[in-house]
C-alpha cells in the first residue's frame, strides 16, 4: 500500500520533506481481535510535528521508518476470528488506543491508562497510510451522517478537547468563567463542546485572527488577541478575579505562566498542550487552593459521547483536506499556522 | 398595607373566592437582621392551591388570617440595625427561606434544609401583600437587566426546577435522554436550564397542547402528548430502553407510574411535583439498580446560578401578570390551566 | 458431574427437599471466551429461596431442570482459545455476570448493567455442581491468602454489600449516622465494608441475637433488636433526626416503612433485599429531599475491590461449610435463621 | 493581658528570641457579631516559623508589633449585640478565619475563600496570649470531651490534614496506595484522618525515626526513612507503578520532586507544605494524566467533622505543651525538630 513514511527526526523542522510518500507492505491480521481499516481520513496534529521533532523521544520508543497518523476513520476491511461486534464494510472512526481490555483500568472504563496498549502512529504504524491495523475495542461504528474523512481529527484532538472541558464543566456554575487558551485543532472544538455541556462565559485567547474568528463561530463569549496583555484582559472581564476554569491547549511560551495567573482562587487549571514547563512556588498553590490537572486524550466511552454531538450537529470541526500524497504540505501548513480548524489526509 | 389574605381552607376548591383583598398591619422589623421588602411581584404556585385545599396540613402549620406567596421580588424598604450586605433601595429577590446561618447545613450551603427556618407565605406571612418580612440572608441584588415582577416566580418555580435539573446534568452524558413530564410553570424553565447545563436529548410530555408549546420554544427536542401512550411513545424514542433521567414537574395522577416505568436501567427518577403517591416493589428497584431523587426547592446560591442565566437571557420566564386585587383570578387561572408559564401579581 | 438440581418451584417453601443431588452432564466449552471453573464453593444465598419460591417468575426465565448457585469460587479447569488472562490451575473467584465487555456500560466499567449478559446461578446453570461454564471477564485470580471454598459468598452477597456501603460512604462524613437494617449473610459484611470506608457512627438493626452478635463483632457501634421499637430506637440515637444513609438488607416486612422513617432529611435510603414495597407519598419526598436508591450487586472493579480488603484481613466472612450433597440441609438452615453469615457448599 | 509578640523578621531564624512576652492592650468588642475568647491553648505551627522568616511577605501584611498564634481553643469571655450562637463561658474551638458569611464563597459552605476575611495570628492579633478577638461565625461548642488546650492544633494542623487527606479518601480505592510525606505535627494527624476515611494502604516517609514513630502508632502500614532511596521504596511496594495519592506535608527540599515521581499515572499529588517550587515538564503531566492539588486548611464543617472524630476518639493529636512564657522554647524546638506531634501555649 501506499503510505507517507517517517525516516529520522528533523529538529528544527527546517526539512522540505519530513515524510516520503512511498510503497509499504500491507499490514495482516494476527489476532484473533485484529482488524484492518481501510482508512477513509487521517488527522494531521501538532503531535506530528513534535514527533518530526524527536520531542518525543525518551517518552516512547519511534522505531524508523514510522508512519504517524493517530486520527484515524474509514470502513472495517478485515477482521480476526474473534471479532464480533463490527462487521467488513462498517464505517467506523478509531480510539486511538488500542487495547486487550483486561486490566483493571480498562474494567473500569480509564482506558487511556491501559496496561500493555499501543498506539498506532506514535509507537505503531498510524494512519498516513491506505490501511490501518487497530483492535475490535477500538472502533466505534458511524451513523451515516458521519463521514470518516470529515471526523478522522475527532479521535484525537477532538476527544482530548472533549475530556478536559468535560471534566471542566463538572465544576463549572452558571455566573462563572472559563479561558480557553488556543483556538486551532482541538480549541476550536473544546469550545464548542464546553458551551454544550455547561453555562459557563467562555473567554478565548489566541495569537492568531484567524483562530479567533473560528472561536466566534464555535461560540466563544469573549475574544482576546494573545499580545502580552491577554492576563490584564482577563482580569478586567473578571472583576480582577481571574477564571474557574484555564484550559490550556497551547502548553508553550507563556501560556502556562498566564494561564495560571487566570486562574482564580480555588479554580482548575487544565493543561492540554505541551512543550513548555509548570513552574510555580507551592506557597502559591496553597494560598490559592488551585488545582493543575493534567489531560490525556479521553476513554472510549467519551469518543462515543463526542460522537453523539457532532451526530446531532452540536459540534462540528472544521477541516482541511490533504491528499496523502501531499502531507508535507499539511505538515507544513500546520507549522505555519495556516490551517483554519484541522489539517486531514485522504489516501 | 394591602393584602390577599387567606382566611379558611376550601378541599374542593370549588369557592369563586380563595383569599379576599383587604388592609392588615405593616410588617415590622424585630431582629438585626430583619428586612422588610416592598413586594415588586409575588409568583402564583400550585401549591398555593394545595394550601387552600388543605394538603399541608400535617406537615406545616397554616395559622389563619395567613398571607400566601412565597415567589417574591422587590426594593429593600427597611433594614435592620445589622444588616450590611444590602442597602434600602436595592432592587432584590427573595430566596424562599428565611435562615439563621449558624446551623451546619447552612455551614454547608445546603440552606434548605436548615434548623429552625421561616419560609414566608408557607408558615409565615407571604407575599401576597404590599410589604414583606424577610432577613438579610435570603436577598440577592438584582441586576439592572431583571424587573422585580418579570423575575419573581425564579425563587420558587424557577429554583426548583433548577435544582432539579442541575442534579440531572450532573450525571446525564451526550447519547443520553431525559424526560421533563409537565411543561408548566416550574417545567419551561426545567426545559432551558437542562439544555443549557447539560447536551442531552429532551422529551417533554404534557396534557396541553398550550404547554408542548411552550416546551418547544423553550428547547424541547421532542413533545409527546400525555394522553395515554405516553410511555410506548418514549420507548419509541429511546429504542425500548426509557431515558437517563425522567424529571416529574407534576407527581400526581399517573405521571409517577409512568415516570418510573419510563425511566432505563441505572437510570434517575426526579420527583418535582406531589399530590400523587411512589409505589413500586423493591424487587424492580433492585433488578434495575434505579434511584429515586426528592427535591426540595434550591439553595441560595443555586438561586444567585439561576439569576446568571437570567441575566444572560439564557432562560425566560413565561409570565402573565395580574393585580394583586384579582388574586382569586389567577388563582382560578391557574387551578384551570389556562396560564401559559406563571402568573405573577403585583401590588 | 454432581449437581444439586432445581426441578420445580416451591411457593411455601414446605419441601423436604428442594433440590435432587444427581448427576448431569458436564459443562462444554463453546465460544473462544469461555471458560470452565472446577467448584471450590458456592454461597447459599436468600435469593435461591425466592427462587425456588418463584418470587423471580415475570423478572427472569428459569428453565427446569436448572442449576443454582450464583457465588462461586475454585479453580480453572479449562479454557477457550482466546482466553489469556487466566490458566489452567489458576485459583479464581467469579463475578456472578458473564458479559462480551462491547456495549457501553461494560465501556464505562458497569458490567451490572452489560445488554446481552448471563447470570449463572440465575438464568444459565450455577455453581450447585461440580464444574462451572463461565467467561474470561468474569474471573478474578486469588492471592495465595485466600482460599476458594472460604470466599465464594464474596461474588454477590460481598459484592451487593459492598457496593451499597461505598454508595453510602462516598456521602457520609464525621458526625454522621448509618443505619445497616439486618445482619445475615450481606450485612455482616456491609458493616466491615462501611466501617473501613469511612468513619460513619454505625446502628444495626436484626430480628436475631445471633445476628446482632455478629453485627458487634463486625464494628457495629450500636445494636438494636428490631422488636417494634426500632424506629423510636433509631430517633433517640440520633437527637430525633435520623440517620445520613439507611441500607436495607431486609426490604421486606415492615423494614422498608421503617427504613424510610430513620432516614433523615437529605438522607438517602438504600434498598438491597426484596420481598417487599416502597410506597411513600410524593410530598413526603420532597418535604424531606430523600433519596431511594437500588442496588444491584456491582462491578468487576468493585469485586477487585472487596478482594484487597479480603487479602488485608479488613473484611472476614463468616460462613457454614456444607457439602454440596447436603443443599437441601443449607437452604433449610436459611430459611430457618440458623446459619451465623453465609452458607457455602463444597463438591 | 500578657502576650508574646512578634517585633521584627528574623530571616535566618538565629535568634535567641523570635518574640517577646508583655503586656499589651486587652481586644475590644467592635462589631454586633464580635467574640471574645480566652485563650485555653494556642498551637505552635511552622507557619509561625516561616512569619518570622518574613516568607509571607509579598502575600500578607503583618504589621508589627504582630501577636501570632493561628490555632486557638479556649471559653468565650465576651459577646457582641448579635451573637446568638455561643454563649459567656461556652468551651470553644477557634476555626482560623473570620468571615462576614454574606459573599458567595461561604453561602456554599467554602469558607476559606471569603472575600474580606481575616485570619488572627497571620494578618491581625491571634492566639499567643491570654485573649484572642475573633467573630460568632469562628467558633465551634467543645463536646466535654474536648479540653481547649488538646484541642487547638486541630483548627489548623488538623484542619489542613483532614481536608487534604478527605480529597484523597474520595478517590482512594481498596487496593489501591498512598503516600503521606512527613509525620510531624500534620502528618500525624493526615494518617489517622486518611485510615478513617477510606481503606488505602498508607506509606509514610520522614527524615525523623522520632517522626517514623509517630507514624506507625498513628496507622501508617509501611514507614520509610526519607534518606534519598525513598522514591525507589515507594515504587517497590507499588509494583513499580507509584501511589494512586501522596501527600506532600514538608513542599520544600526535594519532597516535590520526589513526591511527583512516586505518583502513579492518573494520580493526585496533593500539596500541603510549602517552601519549595513545584516544576514539571507538561509533556510530563500530560502522559501521565496526573493532578496536582492546592490545600488551603479547611472549612469550618469539616472543623465540625474533625472535632466528631477527635470526640469518639478515632484521631488523636500528640502534643508537647509549654507555658505562653516559653513561647521562644517552643519555636525552637520545632524548628530544631525535637517537638513530637505539635507544641502548644497555655497563658
Amino acid at each position: 500500500m501506499k503510505a507517507a513514511v517517517l525516516h529520522d527526526f528533523d529538529e528544527s523542522l527546517t526539512k522540505a520533506d519530513f515524510v516520503s510518500y512511498e510503497n509499504v507492505p500491507d499490514p495482516k491480521i494476527v489476532k484473533p481481535t485484529d482488524v484492518i481499516v481501510r482508512v477513509g481520513g487521517a488527522g494531521v496534529c501538532r503531535t506530528d510535528l513534535h514527533i518530526v521533532e524527536g520531542v518525543w523521544r525518551g517518552y516512547v520508543d519511534t522505531a524508523f521508518p514510522h508512519i504517524m497518523g493517530h486520527e484515524n476513520a474509514g470502513w472495517v476491511e478485515e477482521i480476526g476470528v474473534g471479532v464480533e461486534s463490527v462487521a467488513v464494510g462498517d464505517p467506523v472512526i478509531c480510539h486511538p488506543l488500542v487495547t486487550s481490555g483486561h486490566c483493571l483500568a480498562c474494567r473500569r472504563g480509564e482506558d487511556m491508562h491501559a496496561e500493555g496498549s499501543s498506539f498506532p502512529g506514535i509507537n505503531a504504524d498510524g494512519g498516513y497510510a491506505e490501511h490501518l491495523l487497530t483492535g475490535e475495542r477500538s472502533l466505534i461504528r458511524l451513523p451515516q451522517s458521519l463521514a470518516p474523512k470529515d471526523v478522522a481529527p475527532y479521535t484525537d484532538a477532538g476527544l482530548t478537547a472533549y475530556r478536559a472541558a468535560k471534566k471542566a464543566a463538572q465544576h463549572l456554575r452558571p455566573g462563572e468563567f472559563a479561558v480557553l487558551i488556543g483556538a486551532g485543532g482541538l480549541g476550536h472544538i473544546g469550545i464548542q463542546v464546553l458551551g454544550a455541556l455547561c453555562a459557563v462565559e467562555m473567554i478565548v485567547l489566541d495569537k492568531s485572527d484567524l483562530a479567533l474568528g473560528l472561536a466566534e463561530e464555535s461560540g466563544a463569549h469573549h475574544t482576546i488577541k494573545a499580545d502580552g496583555g491577554e492576563v490584564d484582559a482577563v482580569l478586567a472581564l473578571t472583576d480582577g478575579l481571574g477564571a474557574e476554569a484555564v484550559i490550556d491547549f497551547v502548553g508553550e511560551g507563556n501560556s502556562i505562566e498566564n494561564g495560571l495567573a487566570m486562574t482564580r482562587n480555588a479554580g482548575y487549571y487544565y493543561i492540554v498542550g505541551y512543550g513548555g514547563r509548570i513552574q510555580i512556588p507551592a506557597i502559591d498553590m496553597i494560598i490559592t487552593e488551585k488545582t493543575i490537572v493534567g489531560n490525556l486524550v479521553g476513554t472510549y466511552a467519551e469518543l462515543v459521547e463526542l460522537m453523539a454531538l457532532a451526530d446531532r450537529g452540536i459540534v462540528k470541526l472544521a477541516t482541511k483536506e490533504y491528499k496523502l500524497a501531499d502531507a508535507n504540505q499539511a505538515l507544513h501548513d500546520l507549522h505555519n499556522g495556516t490551517v483554519r480548524g484541522r489539517a486531514v489526509l485522504r489516501p
